[in-house]
């Protein structure tokens, strides 16, 4: 079988939308508020997967999870000017209840850094108690006054993983900065989305901090999805708060707080990033089902009850070894139909069972990213599925991060920059003077945006110059179309 | 040691709030809006024990778990009007976004009936996908005008797990019902909370359902907390979102369905139902920490250096065992004050290791629940240690049975009932001719609430007469003090 990528790549907005809905992942765009899907059990066993992973992460890493409330006072919200005026036109306002109007407008939370430095205040006094790691995962709203997108978009983001974490020194902070940026890149390894690390220029960096650390990976259509970002926020906050805590030597003084952040987008990323114009590929660690077992119906009853007996025990076999699995005994359905909806689900595996498996006690498995089938004998079962699933995971994580480097380019003009970025080649990088006056030019001249410069692997530029002023170049920046 | 339940059981407000905050289980009342609470790392590892034994339970009964948006527009919550009149006093209202005013009003979700049968009817159109059980752990929000308490009045309540079904038929729903009510019996007794089981009176049911079953315990103060409901929802919601499915008669019709849910008052009977004027006792099941171990100081370094081996031995051979434990070695507190933080975050048992353990090869184990203490054996460490977590766990339950069981009283005279409702006696049970507004007099007269008649183990009431109008009587009728 040939597989065909022109959906996925050249048309995958309309690809992503018609996966998520017709493979029962996320219901967008049919309940009555704009910018807000609904998880559908499939989807949701993703996202709990997810989930999971990053939990075990950060618990392993001495971060606790809390849970802090949705509602923000108006008040409390002001208090960082800058952090509200990066806010401010996309907050959600609570002005009344039940028929009262409120004495005080409440926020729902975009974010949580102002909430949650108001408790810090109460609870942390010294520096005994320092380093301190929360996080939550929780919903935050933003009112996107863009065009909203299913799980890339929205005005309701329901899995925003947020940490807040206070040290005692700005460089205890930037150490923090560095542990948030391998937690990330560990649970992006993991789920096999490759990724670049930028830092964004100041221009772009999140409000209230004093500088933002990014991941970005490429999505289909060679347009950049920012998939992370961890921010070392100085004593922007603690100062306004009137945060102080006694330092080892005795002395009072605010403590240095960092925050970073994931959300509904790495879900997006991990059904977008493997796929072909069936559906996705998922990757098999995260895969709700691992193997989809389909019976190929003979022609008399008899052999079909052999042929449904085996379908279960081999069903029992995986499920004894922990391999989560299905039989589609739909009697309604063809088997062409049922592959039809099993690969638009992106289960990584799928075994079918007819007379001959039966006779030969075999079972033929197919891959779902390579569509490239193999008998397997009844005695071999498990050690062979488990290899196929570690296989797949394997070649989806190295496909997809071959996809990416192919798309990333350094070009030492901005003509040619422009049109390779209106041409959908991805990232574009260009030598750099390091003066943001020249990289706000650059995305003026070339229309698109600037993700900033490579965090950990800097390019050589010796010997070259800035793309705007020609003087001589201290590093790259990287642009981009961007989500 | 003598045992008091002085602040437990006559200020339990007051002894709630300490506990809550001193044990860092929970910040409420210091975040500045009303009604809502901080779930600190020690108590979310608690909630999220309880999430997972519900979860587990649910999943297991074919229940699927999704997500549903926080907002409802208005004309969706104002669809059903028993409904709506039922909620509209206390739900918040989004009227803004960014500095614009909002074309139509969002609320908070109070509960989901309405954005859920929206959804279904565009999912469900045939008895063949049926029955169909959806649940989500959500928050939901009350603009509660009553006074509010951590826990268990909130204004968000952020661990409300809400279940909905449908059905072809009332009696498949009713028998959804049974279902609920099944899973509900489960899941409190795993988790040891006694509980009595009442049909809510018609004018105290769901606003929207035929009917309500609900889940009542009552608490150290002797007043009643429901703690989990079950509706009988009818057509009420399908008729009013013109949500029709083809029965397998052919003919098309309005589901029935149902919906069930329980809260973070579930959390609150947990830590209240097992205590003393040290503090809670945790029910091992849920413990965070099921044993803390205390090394008690000698008086030179050398014989310390030992202890403190001997209790990293101790705490690595229960982690082997997956029993969660903690070696408090903070060098500033005394063994007493230890003792004293620890009881109060209820941890089950504690070790006490000195000089004496290390020589003789032993550890000292006292229960929380009892303060008996007793001398293990290394080499029997685990399994008396095993061996007395399921003890507390059972002599919790049993406890808490028995203290629940003696505040029920059946009485014949509505003065009598008054009386013992006002003396803070818990549950008073009365004979009743079956009439609502009898009643609702008996309300009336006793100044209490009526909590509704027994589901499940109705009293003999022949020979005896209603209490209010005398009349011969059908069956009893509970009141209460309710929170």
């Amino acid at each position: 079988m040939k597989i065909t990528r022109e959906k996925w790549e050249k048309n995958f907005s309309e690809w992503f939308d018609w996966v998520l809905r017709e493979g029962e992942f996320y219901d967008y765009g049919r309940y009555p508020v704009k910018g807000v899907g609904i998880w559908l059990p499939y989807g949701f066993k993703i996202r709990r997967a997810v989930t999971e992973i990053i939990r075990n992460l950060l618990d392993s890493t001495g971060h606790e999870e809390v849970l802090f409330p949705l509602l923000i006072p108006e008040d409390l919200l002001r208090k960082e000017s800058e952090h509200i005026r990066g806010f401010e036109g996309e907050v959600y306002w609570v002005t009344r209840g039940g028929s009262e109007n409120l004495d005080v407008m409440l926020a729902l939370r975009p974010t949580s850094e102002t909430s949650i430095t108001f408790m810090e205040s109460l609870w942390i006094s010294s520096y005994k108690q320092l380093p301190k790691k929360y996080y939550q995962i929780v919903s935050v709203f933003r009112y996107e006054t863009k065009a909203t997108r299913p799980m890339i978009r929205l005005r309701e983001l329901t899995t925003f993983k947020e940490a807040h974490t206070v040290h005692e020194s700005y460089d205890d902070a930037e150490r923090q900065v560095k542990e948030a940026i391998d937690i990330y890149k560990k649970f992006f390894d993991e789920l096999g989305i490759p990724y670049i690390i930028s830092k964004r220029p100041d221009w772009d960096k999140f409000a209230g901090a004093i500088y933002t650390i990014a991941f970005d990976t490429i999505m289909p259509d060679s347009r950049v999805l920012q998939i992370g970002t961890v921010h070392h926020l100085g004593q922007h906050f603690s100062k306004v708060f009137d945060f102080k805590i006694q330092k080892k030597d005795g002395s009072l003084d605010y403590p240095h707080q960092t925050s970073y952040g994931i959300s509904d987008r790495v879900i997006a990323a991990l059904i977008a990033l493997n796929g072909d114009d069936h559906g996705p590929v998922l990757n098999p660690k995260i895969a709700p089902i691992k193997v989809v077992i389909i019976p190929i119906p003979a022609k008399d009853e008899e052999t079909n009850k052999k042929i449904m007996d085996y379908c279960d025990n081999i069903s029992a076999e995986l499920n004894k070894n922990s391999i989560s699995n299905i039989v589609d005994k739909d009697p309604d359905r063809t088997p062409g139909e049922k592959y039809y909806i099993w690969e638009l689900k992106g289960v990584p595996l799928r075994i079918e069972i007819g007379q001959r498996e039966v006779n030969n006690n075999t079972v033929f498995v197919k891959r779902r990213d390579t569509f490239q089938g193999a008998a397997i004998q009844r005695t071999e079962l498990v050690p062979k599925i488990l290899d196929l699933l570690s296989q797949v995971a394997e070649d989806l994580r190295d496909n997809a991060r071959e996809f990416m480097q192919a798309k990333i380019k350094l070009v030492e003009d901005v003509e040619q920059a422009k049109a390779m970025l209106e041409n959908r080649s991805g990232v574009v990088e260009v030598p750099w003077c390091g003066d943001n006056n020249c990289g706000l030019k650059l995305e003026e001249l070339t229309n698109s945006r600037v993700l900033g410069s490579p965090y950990d692997s800097p390019k050589d530029v010796s010997n070259k110059v800035c793309v705007v002023c020609k003087k001589p170049a201290k590093d790259t920046l990287r642009l981009a179309k961007t989500y």
